[in-house]
């Protein structure tokens, strides 16, 4: 069985993508709250992008918010994605022992998801949990692309780093870093060679050739997340949200290749 | 409408009890895997103790490694308890923006629930979302009270304070500071008045008196949590459960007046 970074890796090789598509479909920017219509976008996005997006990436407070019958919906997103593609559950999950293996347990084992977004703020407990299965990946929380993210993580980011790197014995082990702080992310490029899975491209304005040109030696193992620009592109129909993906990965490619 | 930290302090007063009790109802300590034991284990929990707990946090964990049929478990929970008793949804969600008002939305409306336990690790952005209502409560992950805590949180746990103080301008928000390190608890003590929600009591060691001498000019806002051994006191009968919980609470009205 080869590691979840070893399958980041290759499909990426296969398809020649770097793309992560966010699933994050919410009632104000697709103009119903409406629940049947924003589960049949969420499908359309799937169906106008399986075959380029190396990653999906359902953010889960989006279908908890829905309480049972959004956890419900989850379920059958995860199946409707199906096992080509990889899915990264973003939970953010930070917790420990007996209740992070509840939630490794939930998300691998009874979603099937990928990987999953863990927060470090626990410690090497709040990790661990998720880590025994090499064929399932963990990206924990480093750099995040959020405006007041720097108060608490530029303490502490090499710390983070450091306990990611220790508890990567299977090669499964990413770091979340944004694209908003580029400064920030060759800091973070230069003191390791993890996996980097790269929000605040598209909408939150990071520059996808900086951050290109930054992880340029990690090409296959780069995974950059696109959600608002992709899933909400044009009229919200399938071909504009197709375009804007294929569009996407055109530029990354580009990028990768000089 | 009074704020949460007074409707914390009022039924403190009212009931003379400053007990949380965890309902992190797991097979294995159950011995049993069954669903419907697991569920009516925490009926019994509720039914034994709700007249003596200050409060119930019923850990989510352990709900959504059940999938969506684990949400609805969770929904009905927390109808079970009603209104009385308080309900912090220990989720330790820790998210920004829309993502993060998801969740508020999710659990304090969608749910019901009093308070949540947020992860500062995103910075402000993670915390203000579910602050504005002066109605329901946040507690601040601070200084957790598991082992490998303190390699993250010593850098930064006064950060987490400043931080805390800074959004609770509703006098809603609380910290979470573990039982464990009573040392850290002094110093994280010395440096504000915001209320302690305290984990780390019972099967993981930390002493009620040394807790309790430390946040003795707090005693109507501090919360003490205790899962384990009540919830699963003796052989799990609900006189077993009401009398580890009673003992617990006359220890700690006890400590409290000297």
């Amino acid at each position: 069985m080869i590691s979840f970074n070893q399958k980041i890796k290759k499909r990426a090789k296969d398809i020649k993508s770097y793309l992560c598509i966010g699933i994050d479909v919410n009632a104000k920017a697709l103009g119903s709250d409406n629940f049947e219509d924003i589960k049949a976008h969420s499908k359309k996005i799937i169906d106008a992008t399986r075959d380029i997006a190396l990653a999906f990436k359902p953010n889960f407070a989006f279908f908890e918010r829905w309480g049972s019958k959004g956890f419900k919906w989850l379920e059958e997103t995860v199946d409707y994605i199906g096992s080509d593609c990889i899915i990264i559950a973003d939970a953010k999950r930070g917790d420990i022992g007996n209740t992070a293996k509840h939630y490794a347990n939930a998300f691998f084992k009874y979603l099937n998801c990928d990987a999953i977004t863990v927060n470090p703020y626990m410690g090497q407990e709040a990790i661990e949990p998720f880590c025994s299965d090499k064929n399932k990946g963990v990206y924990v929380l480093c750099r995040t692309s959020n405006t007041s993210a720097s108060y608490i993580q530029d303490t502490i980011f090499d710390k983070v780093v450091s306990l990611s790197e220790s508890v990567n014995q299977y090669e499964n082990i990413g770091l979340v870093v944004g694209a908003t702080d580029t400064e920030k992310m060759k800091e973070v490029r230069k003191t390791n060679n993890l996996p980097f899975l790269i929000p605040g491209i598209g909408a939150q304005g990071g520059s996808l050739k900086d951050v290109i040109e930054i992880n340029n030696n990690h090409e296959e193992s780069t995974l950059i997340n696109v959600s608002r620009s992709i899933i909400f592109a044009g009229n919200h129909d399938s071909d504009s949200i197709r375009n804007a993906a294929q569009d996407l990965c055109n530029e990354m490619r580009l990028h990768f290749e000089r």
